[in-house]
């Protein structure tokens, strides 16, 4: 029997994949010239899908890259000259943080403990700072930014660029990118695909800047995958390396299917399976939310602490009695490993798989 | 009718890849955790069938990028504090160096017109050059440079470290990594799958070498796949960000489909196909070998002027005369489109499937 997967990804495959990797085996779209015309027509659908999708206007191009960690380097070579300001709050804001000092950025950061969210209140953006790098939803905690507290930090500081990492949440956030300049993600979480590419959105803005940081000789904005290099392959749907052209095939498919669905259709669902999740775990006895702030906790990626302060129960356990239905949990992250489990809620499982999932955890 | 692809890549898919996609999506491979024992022994299995494959000693990891595009780049970063030296000879070997200079290192070149290839005897390195970055494949213009070749250079500077770019032509060249530090290639080409991953070998002299730069406040090794961090990761089976686990799953596969017909027999094969495709060449009224000099024509990719000087003959009715059978062969490259057409000789085209092809060019 098949495991439904409940991980915060790689993920269950969404329902549609296996028939859209079957219709490109028959149309042999492995095999096909990255610099054909049948390829810029792929680029191009998944363009048009995911501009639906994610309402994404003209003055955006949509990039492919190897993973969505790939597009934190890039963001961070091609859009800041010296200073970047980060959110962090868990282990892969931290990550975005990191790469920024390991490409020797002068990397501000607002920190915050693991659980704990951010609200545009309490930021205070340094004053030579670049790019803001927010993190929608932090896949290590279940904490979530709000898309309206980017905003209002974003008209706060209009002059700034801002990126955000959507990695575990897209295409569930309604960013507005009338003032988000940036924000990638991966396919292998919300839109149900195996790992092996990443999606990075830019604006205009990010272009300018990364062609003037290029005429800087004092330093480089990579060689592999650079703005500008997208940028201009872009305008004829091309890219300026061999790309996963089978996924990008795939991920346009599965983007129509959400646009036939509709986004706030869409969105309606996700927030009924967190309501479901959460509302369980608040009457639960052996299972609470980790994440005390209602308006801080992912819709996405739902973290419980396994037992009680008196009753401490391993999360080896809770996962062990998912696993006898053939459902799969994720493990907590890092040194929450034994204590939390992570519950992704993707598109790809449905309100009756998650109910299922409530009933068997319920025992 | 399906397609039979000679193009050099992306390319005919390996005929048992159909199928190890099967077994992958029975065992739902696409979903799978990147930190699991799962993921591990996949990434085992593969390390050990490269291994055997292309005779990998222990001194040497193999790393997992979005492409091999992306490796230029990374062994750059991580294996050059300021000088590199590059043999260009086509627009593969040109990019090659074109990244060294995006990334300011001070790249020296030696130069040959496209369809000219190199011998270790016109060769003589800068003294300051780190990294050596040689071709084996030049995919642009049908050239070779042999591995007997690379090692004699090797032999004349043992000091440097030698990073062969075998995109279009592993598992082909013999080469010997107890003399080449580094290579690496793309899964679409002669290991017959769709794009989306890249291979890197790297000795321990590299990451020598990327420790020491690493350390270095004047320079960057990047943040994303440094070498550093691949191999920390490397020692346990695992990668720093989630890979393309599917694709890493099939290519173990397709090696130990390899190593069963075993790598001599494979090589063998290859030559008897591009011995029949050249001769075929040498004796056609339309179509002629590009390069001139026998020993550095490529065995994978076989490059060929259509028409004459007299009666030159657009290569675009070569590769309709081919398609009419089902049979896809490229056009050359860049400014050869018209002029050129480039036949893959891979391991997923059998010999029979080149002769059906030269049968039919012949008319």
């Amino acid at each position: 029997m098949k495991n439904t997967y409940f991980t915060p990804g790689p993920a269950e495959l969404y329902p549609t994949f296996s028939q859209h990797l079957q219709t490109a085996m028959d149309e042999q779209i492995g095999s096909i010239s990255h610099r054909s015309q049948r390829f810029r027509d792929i680029y191009k659908f998944a363009d048009e899908q995911l501009r639906t999708l994610l309402s994404i206007p003209s003055t955006h191009g949509i990039f492919f890259t190897g993973s969505a960690s790939e597009v934190w380097e890039r963001v961070l070579l091609n859009c800041v000259e010296h200073e970047s300001f980060h959110l962090v709050n868990g282990s892969f804001s931290q990550k975005f943080y990191d790469y920024a000092n390991a490409l020797h950025k002068h990397a501000h950061v607002l920190e915050k403990p693991f659980g704990e969210g951010f609200d545009a209140a309490d930021v205070e953006i340094p004053a030579y700072a670049e790019l803001v790098c927010l993190t929608h939803n932090e896949t290590s905690s279940g904490v979530q930014m709000r898309t309206s507290e980017m905003h209002k930090l974003k008209r706060k500081y209009p002059k700034k660029l801002f990126c955000i990492d959507t990695v575990s949440s897209a295409p569930y956030p309604d960013l507005d990118f009338s003032l988000i300049d940036s924000a990638f993600f991966s396919v292998q979480k919300a839109f149900g695909m195996p790992a092996g590419l990443g999606v990075w959105i830019a604006s205009q803005n990010c272009l300018v800047k990364a062609e003037r940081l290029e005429k800087n000789e004092s330093l480089t904005i990579g060689a592999h995958h650079t703005l500008p290099t997208l940028w201009k392959h872009y305008k004829t749907f091309e890219t300026p390396a061999t790309p996963n052209v089978l996924y990008i095939y795939i991920l346009g498919k599965i983007a129509e299917d959400f646009n036939r669905i509709g986004i706030d259709t869409m969105r309606k669902q996700t927030e009924e399976k967190a309501r479901m999740l959460y509302k369980f775990l608040e009457t639960s006895d052996t299972l609470s939310p980790f994440v005390s702030q209602e308006r801080h906790r992912s819709q996405t990626v739902i973290v419980a602490t396994t037992g009680t302060p008196d009753k401490p129960k391993a999360s080896a356990d809770v996962i062990a009695a998912a696993k006898s239905i053939n459902m799969i949990v994720g493990s907590g992250y890092g040194k929450f490993k034994d204590s939390q489990i992570r519950i992704a809620n993707f598109p790809a499982v449905s309100i009756e798989q998650v109910a299922s999932l409530i009933d068997e955890l319920k025992k």
